[in-house]
C-alpha cells in the first residue's frame, strides 16, 4: 500500500471505529461479559488455528533473524493459549466502571448534581511482538466499554489476525458490533503515523513497548498518550529504619526480577545505618551475582563495589546492576531522587513518621511507597484487577491503569424544573 | 525581540516555573491561603496604581480601534478591582484539594494501597482581554499547588503586569516563591508557540477564549490542553414532559444570557407536545425578541417560524436566535444531538424514568440533565467553587473544571515490611 492508500485505510478503520464506539459506550454488563466469555472459549476452541497462525510467524521470525528472546514472546503454546482465556474471564469477573453514579448532591438552587463514568471512546493501542496483548488489551478496553484498534507488531501479524477472528466471532456472538476490536491489518509503519493523528476518531493511545517506540509516539501524537518512559526506581533507608525490613525489600526490590520496570535500580542509605545494612545485604547481593556500583562513601565500607558514574545514577539497568549512595539526610535523598529518578516509584524504610509524611508528600512520583517492594506498583497488587499499562504522566491518570483508566466522568444534573435565577 | 531571544526568554520563563512549582506542591494550606488573603490585600492597596495601567491599555485600545465590547470587557473600574478581591478570598475560602488520601485498602500482600492528591505542576494559561483573569487563574493555580504561566491579550500587558505585581507581592509576603506566577511580558505571538511546545516545563495548557485561538492551540501544542471548542446546547421535551418546566426551562436555557456556552441553542419537541409547548412558549420568545428558525412541521404550528436550514442546526448562535425541530421520539432526539450536538450540555424534560435513564446513559455530552436549564451548566452552580474552564474532551476532565481538575492522584503504598513473593 502506498501512504494515500494506507491513510483511507486507517480512516475508515477509525470510522467505523466511532461507530462501533457508541454501540459499546450503551452496551450492558451482561452482554460485554457475555462476549468476553464468548471470546475465551472461542480462543480455546480455535487453538490448533492459533498454532498454525502462530507458526508462520515464528518462521518468519527464525527467517528473517528474530532474536531469540523476541521468538520466546512471539510463540504461542497451549498453556499461553490457556491463560489468555483465562485472563479474559478474569478481565469479565471485575466490577463493569462503567454507569457508576458518584458525588450526587444537592446544590442550592435545588439541582442535584454527580458525575457518572463513561468510557472514552476509541482506545489505540501500539505494541510490539507478543500475541497474547491482543487480546488483553481488546478485553479491556471491551469491558470499559471502548471500542479498541490494535497494532501489533509486524511479526506477529499472522497470530493477531488469528486472535482477532476469535474476537470478532466472540463480540458477535454476544450481539455486540465485531468492529469494537480492530485489528490494523497493514504492517507498514505509515499506520502508525496516522493511527495517532486522527483525534476526530481516536481518543487515546496506549503505547507498550519499548522506550524508543513510546518516545516517538509521545512526540509525533494528536491525541493524549497514556505512557511510561523510564522506571528508575528508588529504595531510601532512612536514620530510623528498621534494619531486618531494610534488609529485605531492598533485596527483593532488586532481586525479584530484573528487567522490570518497577525494580529498584539505586538504593539510598543513610550514613547512620549504611554500615549496618551492608554488612547483610551485600553479601546476599554477591551471593546472587548482583553488581554494586557505589559512590565513595560506600566504597571505603566495602571496597568489592565498582565506582559509581553520575550516569550510573541516571541508568535503569533492568539488570542484575545497583546504583548505591550514602547520604546524609532526608533531603539529600529526596533531592538526589528528583534529579535522577523518572518519577515512576520509590520507597522509603523508616519507622519515623515525620519522614514518612515527608516522603509521601515531596516524592513526585506516581507511587510513593513506605516500608515496602518497590516490586508491588502493579495493578494487580493494587487491586485493580488488571493493567493497560502504567502512566508516569500526571495528566488523567498517574501510576497503574486499570479499567478505570480507561473510562472518564462526567456531569449529570437531576431537577425538577430548575430553571437558573 | 526575534524569535531566538523569545525561545530563550519563554524557557527561562519555563524553568523559574518549574522550580517555583516544586515548593508550590509542598506548600501548606495555611501559606497558600496567606498568599491569596495578601494578593487581595494589595490589589485593594494598588487600585490607583491598576487604574493607571489600565487607563494606558485602553488609551492605546482607543487609538488601535479596538471594538466597545472589547474595550469594556479591558476596562478595570474600582467595582471590577473589589470584586477581583473578593474573587480571591473566596478561592482561599475554599477546601486544599492538594494531599487529600482516599480509597485507602488492605491488600492480600498485606500493604495498604491508596491515592493521593497532588499539583500537576506548571499550567499556562492563555487568554484575551480580561484582565481579572489574570488575578482569577493565578489564585486557582496557587491554591491547587500549581505553579502557573500567564498569557495576556497584548491589548492589556499594563493592567496585567500591574496585577501581576502584585500577585508576587503577595507571594513573597507569604514566604512563597514569586516565580510560581510569572505573566509572559513578551506581546508577540511567537511567545504563545513556545508556551505550548516546552513540556519539559508546562504540563498543562488552559486557553480561553474564542473558538478560533483555542483550535489553533489544540492543533499546535505538544502539552495536554483542556479545553472546550463550541457550547451547541440542546433542550429535549420528551413526550412525557411536566409543561410548566418545559416552557420555563426552554425559555430560561434560551433567555437567561445568550452570549453563554451554556445556553440552549436548538429545542428538540416531541411531536405529541409540540403545539402545547409552543402554544405558551412563543408568545414568550417573541416578546423577548427571539426568533425562531423551524423545522416544516413546526412552521405548520407557527407559521411567522423562519425555515430552518441545515446549517442553522449546526449553529452556536450565542444570540436571541434559536434553532427548533419536532422529532417523532427519543431516539431521533438523541440522534439529533449526536448529529449536530458539540458534547457541551443537553437536556431532557421528562417524568418518564427509562426516557432518562436512557438520556442519562447515552447522551455522550460533559454535562446532561434531566429537568433543569442548561445554564446551570457552570463550576459555581456544580459546587465547585471556581472554575478555571469547561472540558468538552473526555481525558482528564470533563465539564466545568475547578481546583481538583487542576490536580492529578498518586498512588501511595503503606507497608510494614513487604516484599513480593
Amino acid at each position: 500500500m502506498n501512504n494515500l492508500d494506507i491513510k483511507t485505510y486507517m480512516q475508515d478503520l477509525g470510522q467505523r471505529s466511532r461507530v462501533a464506539a457508541r454501540a459499546m459506550a450503551r452496551a450492558g454488563s451482561r452482554a460485554k461479559d457475555a462476549a468476553l466469555a464468548a471470546i475465551a472459549a472461542r480462543i480455546e476452541l480455535e487453538q490448533a488455528t492459533l498454532i498454525d497462525a502462530n507458526a508462520r510467524d515464528l518462521e518468519a521470525g527464525l527467517s528473517s533473524g528474530l532474536e531469540a528472546p523476541l521468538l520466546d514472546r512471539l510463540e504461542l503454546t497451549p498453556a499461553r493459549i490457556t491463560a489468555i482465556a483465562e485472563g479474559l474471564r478474569h478481565i469479565a469477573a471485575l466490577a463493569d466502571p462503567v454507569g457508576g453514579i458518584t458525588d450526587l448532591r444537592s446544590r442550592p438552587s435545588g439541582i442535584q448534581v454527580g458525575r457518572m463514568r463513561v468510557p472514552l471512546g476509541v482506545v489505540g493501542i501500539i505494541y510490539e511482538s507478543r500475541p497474547n496483548v491482543t487480546a488483553d488489551a481488546a478485553g479491556l478496553c471491551l469491558k470499559s466499554g471502548n471500542a479498541a484498534i490494535l497494532r501489533g507488531g509486524s511479526e506477529a501479524i499472522h497470530s493477531n489476525r488469528a486472535i482477532a477472528a476469535c474476537v470478532r466471532a466472540g463480540l458477535d456472538a454476544a450481539g455486540l458490533p465485531a468492529d469494537a476490536v480492530q485489528v490494523v491489518d497493514v504492517t507498514d509503519r505509515a499506520a502508525v503515523g496516522e493511527l495517532i493523528s486522527m483525534p476526530e476518531f481516536v481518543d487515546v493511545i496506549v503505547p507498550r513497548g519499548g522506550k524508543s517506540l513510546i518516545e516517538r509516539i509521545s512526540r509525533e501524537a494528536r491525541v493524549p498518550v497514556i505512557k511510561h518512559l523510564d522506571g528508575l526506581c528508588h529504595v531510601y533507608v532512612d536514620a530510623a529504619a528498621d534494619l531486618d525490613k531494610a534488609v529485605a525489600i531492598a533485596y527483593n526490590a532488586k532481586t525479584q526480577r530484573y528487567g522490570v520496570c518497577n525494580a529498584m535500580e539505586c538504593l539510598l542509605l543513610h550514613e547512620s545505618l549504611a554500615a549496618a545494612v551492608l554488612e547483610r545485604l551485600w553479601p546476599m547481593l554477591r551471593e546472587t551475582g548482583v553488581e554494586v556500583r557505589g559512590c565513595e562513601r560506600s566504597r571505603k565500607l566495602v571496597p568489592e563495589f565498582k565506582a559509581a558514574t553520575d550516569a550510573d545514577y541516571a541508568t535503569e539497568y533492568l539488570a542484575p546492576i545497583l546504583s548505591l549512595k550514602i547520604v546524609d539526610d532526608l533531603d539529600q535523598a529526596m533531592a538526589h531522587i528528583e534529579h535522577y529518578g523518572s518519577k515512576h516509584t520509590d520507597a522509603i524504610i523508616t519507622e519515623d513518621l515525620g519522614a514518612t509524611r515527608r516522603f509521601l508528600n515531596e516524592v513526585d512520583s506516581s507511587s510513593v511507597m513506605v516500608n515496602a517492594s518497590t516490586r508491588f506498583a502493579d495493578g494487580f497488587e493494587y487491586g485493580l484487577g488488571a493493567e493497560v499499562g502504567i502512566s508516569t504522566d500526571k495528566f488523567h491518570a498517574r501510576g497503574p491503569v486499570g479499567l478505570e483508566g480507561l473510562t472518564s466522568q462526567k456531569y449529570i444534573v437531576i431537577g425538577d424544573g430548575n430553571i437558573r435565577e
